[in-house]
C-alpha cells in the first residue's frame, strides 16, 4: 500500500521535484533541503528550531563562524578580507556601495551590461558623480562591451560591473583589467568560478541564485578599501558597523541554508570541481543550440553566460509551445525574461547535469517533431 | 526498537521541544513549523521548494497575497494603508524612516524609552532636527515616560515612539495621544493587542518576535502620510518605491513563514484572542512575582511589558543558579539582557500559557528550595 510503504521511509522524498530552470530564487542542492527539514522543528539539541535562537547564542554564532570559514576556503580568501551576510538585497548594495565609496568630489566607473547595472548605477549618479564608462544597451546588451573602448577615469575611486547578467545571458569571462579596485555584483554566478581576488575592493551577491535563499546577501570587503570609505555614515549604511561585530539581528534562516550550501560545495570538491561542472554544463547546452539553426542563442558568442543560457525559437508561437510541452515534460521555469524573449534555461551551481542532459534530450524531440 | 519506530510514525516530533523563552528571536508555533517540514522539499505542486520559485510566479504571488489579506483582517487595516515586507531589519528602519519623513528644515519628536529608542534617535538627529521629547534614561529605562512631562513640538513631522522595549520590560500602554502622527517601533509587540490605527502614519516591526523568523520586517504606511514624504529618495529606500510595485527580490522564506503564523494566529481567534491569552500571561507571572519579596520586577508597576518579564532574585548567584537550574527543567533563554541583569521570560504571542504555567511552578520550587 503506498501510503505504508512512504510512512515506512520518512526520509523518501514525499513529492516530486521538478527539473528546475528558475532565474531567481533558483533550484538549491536537494541534499540541503532534506538537512533543513530534518532539522524541523527541532534543531540540534537547542530544543527549539535554529529560527527561535538568539542571534547572540553560541549555537548561532557556530553557523556563521562555519559559512565564514567555509566561504573563506572555498575562494581563498585572506583575513584581509571580512565577509558579512547582509540583509536587505543586493539592489540595496546598489546604494550602499556608492555611499560608502563614491567620494564627494570625485569618480566612479561603471559597465553598463544590464537591467542590474542601469539600476546600480542610477543609485550611484543619485549620490555622486558616476560615469557610464561603457554600455551594451545599443545592441540589447546582447554582449560584452570591449575594454578597448572603455571610458575610463583613471581616477575613478573604482569600477563597478555586474559579472554575470542574468536577463540578457552574458558574463564576464574574465575580470576587467584596470588600475583602480573593483566593485562587483555577482549575483548570479558567485562561487561559480574562481575568482582574481587581488583586483577587486568589494564583491557582493544576492544568495538566491547560487548560494541560497532570498533574503541575504553576501558581502566580501578588503580591509585596505573598506578604510577608504566616506564618513560618517547612517549607522545600518556602513560597512564598518558589520565589519566591526554583529549589530542587529541577522537573517538567521537564509545563513543557515547559506552554510549548508557552502558545505554541500566544499564536499563536491569546491571551486575547481563545480567550475568544470559549469563548463561542462555549458557546453553541452550551447553545443545542442549550435548544432542545428532551429534553435538560435542570443548573447554573442564570446560574451555567452555559463549561468544563463538565452535563445530563441523560429517563432513566437514555437517558444510559447516549447515552454508549456517542457512542463509537462518536467521541465521548468525555462520562460525567457520579457526583455528578451524565447527561452532562458538557468543553470546554477545546484542545477544538476541531469537536468541539462534532461532539456537536451527534450530540445531534441521539440526540434524534431516542430523543425 | 527506537529507531523502527521513529521511522513508522515519520510525523511525529524526532526531538523534543523546550519552553523556549528566547527575547528574540522567539518562539514560533509548532504548528507552523510543522507544516513548513512537511512543504520540504517540494511545496504544493510546484516541483520545488516555496524557497527556489521565482517572486514573480502567481504561487509566491498568492502567498504574499494571503498575508496581506489576513494582516488586513487581523487589524482592520483599510485600503488606505499599504502593508510592505522588507529586508534590512528594523534598525535599517531608524535610518528609513527619518530619511522618509523628517522634512529639511524640520522636526520631528522622539521619546526614548530603551536602547532600540535611543538607536532610531540617533539615526534621525543623523539626517536633521530630531528632537528627544522625553526620556526614561534616567533611571535605566525603567519606565515609560509621563506624557505631562512631554516637551513636544507642536510642528513636528511625527512622534517616534517604541511600543515595547524588549531589554528593560517596559510597555506603552496605550499610543501616545499627540496632535501629529505617530511612527512606531513595534518590533516586540506587534500583533500581541489591538491598535489605534488613526493615530499612525507608520508602523514597522522586525518579524522576528510575534509574528514569524528574523529576515523580513512588517512596514505599514498610510497612503496620505507616504505623500508628505521626502523626495527624491534612493530607490530602495523610498517607501514609495515599495509601495508601487514588487520592485527586487523579497526575503520569500521568512514572508512565507509570516504568511503562515498570520493565518494561525487567525485560526486562534486573531487579536481578540491572543491579547486576552497575552493579558493571562502576564498576569499570572507578575502575579506570581509580586507574590512574595524572593522575586522582584525590574520596570514600574504601571509601565510593565506583557511581552518581556524582567526580574531579579536576591543575589546574582541565585540568578545563576536559577537561569542553569531552568534550562534543567526544559525552561531556556531565561537570562536577562546584561544592562538589566536578573532574569527576562519573553512571553510572546506563540509562547503557550503551559509555558508560562511551567514557568511559574519553577519559580514555586525554585523559591521554596532557595528563600
Amino acid at each position: 500500500m503506498e501510503t505504508a510503504e512512504l510512512k515506512e521511509r520518512p526520509e523518501a522524498v514525499p513529492q516530486t521535484r521538478l527539473h528546475n530552470f528558475s532565474a531567481g530564487p533558483g533550484t538549491l542542492p536537494e541534499a540541503v533541503l532534506l538537512e533543513v527539514r530534518d532539522e524541523l522543528p527541532v534543531y540540534g539539541s537547542v530544543g527549539s528550531s535554529v529560527m527561535e535562537i538568539s542571534h547572540r547564542s553560541p549555537d548561532y554564532s557556530a553557523i556563521e563562524a562555519s559559512a565564514r570559514a567555509t566561504l573563506r576556503k572555498l575562494l581563498g580568501l585572506s583575513e584581509d578580507w571580512h565577509i558579512l551576510f547582509l540583509g536587505g538585497g543586493a539592489s540595496l548594495q546598489f546604494h550602499q556601495t556608492a555611499l560608502n565609496f563614491l567620494p564627494a568630489g570625485g569618480t566612479a566607473d561603471y559597465i553598463v551590461t544590464g537591467t542590474w547595472a542601469k539600476k546600480a548605477l542610477k543609485e550611484a549618479a543619485f549620490l555622486g558623480n558616476a560615469r557610464k564608462a561603457a554600455s551594451s544597451e545599443d545592441e540589447n546588451f546582447t554582449y560584452i562591451p570591449d575594454p578597448a573602448t572603455w571610458d575610463l577615469d583613471p581616477n575613478a575611486a573604482y569600477l563597478h560591473f555586474t559579472s554575470n547578467n542574468t536577463v540578457y545571458g552574458t558574463q564576464f569571462h574574465q575580470e576587467p583589467d584596470v588600475a583602480v579596485p573593483l566593485i562587483c555584483d555577482a549575483s548570479s554566478d558567485f562561487l561559480s568560478r574562481h575568482l582574481d581576488l587581488d583586483r577587486y575592493g568589494l564583491i557582493y551577491a544576492g544568495a538566491q541564485k547560487n548560494i541560497g535563499p532570498a533574503g541575504v546577501t553576501v558581502v566580501l570587503v578588503k580591509e585596505d578599501f573598506l578604510q577608504q570609505r566616506n564618513q560618517p555614515l547612517p549607522t545600518m549604511l556602513d560597512y564598518g558597523t558589520h565589519t566591526a561585530k554583529l549589530f542587529n539581528t541577522p537573517p538567521v534562516f537564509p545563513i543557515y541554508m547559506v552554510d549548508k550550501v557552502l558545505t554541500w560545495l566544499d564536499r563536491l570538491g569546491g571551486i575547481d570541481a563545480i567550475a568544470q561542472v559549469n563548463d561542462d554544463k555549458a557546453a553541452r547546452l550551447y553545443g545542442r543550440i549550435d548544432r542545428t539553426d532551429f534553435y538560435r542563442g542570443t548573447a554573442k558568442v564570446d560574451s555567452r553566460s555559463k549561468m544563463n543560457v538565452t535563445f530563441r525559437l523560429p517563432t513566437e508561437a514555437l517558444e510559447a509551445q516549447f515552454v508549456a510541452e517542457a512542463k509537462e515534460n518536467g521541465l521548468v521555469a525555462l520562460k525567457g525574461h520579457r526583455s528578451v524573449g524565447g527561452i532562458r534555461a538557468s543553470i546554477y551551481n545546484a542545477c544538476p547535469p541531469e537536468a541539462v542532459e534532461a532539456l537536451i534530450a527534450f530540445m531534441d524531440a521539440f526540434e524534431q517533431k516542430s523543425g
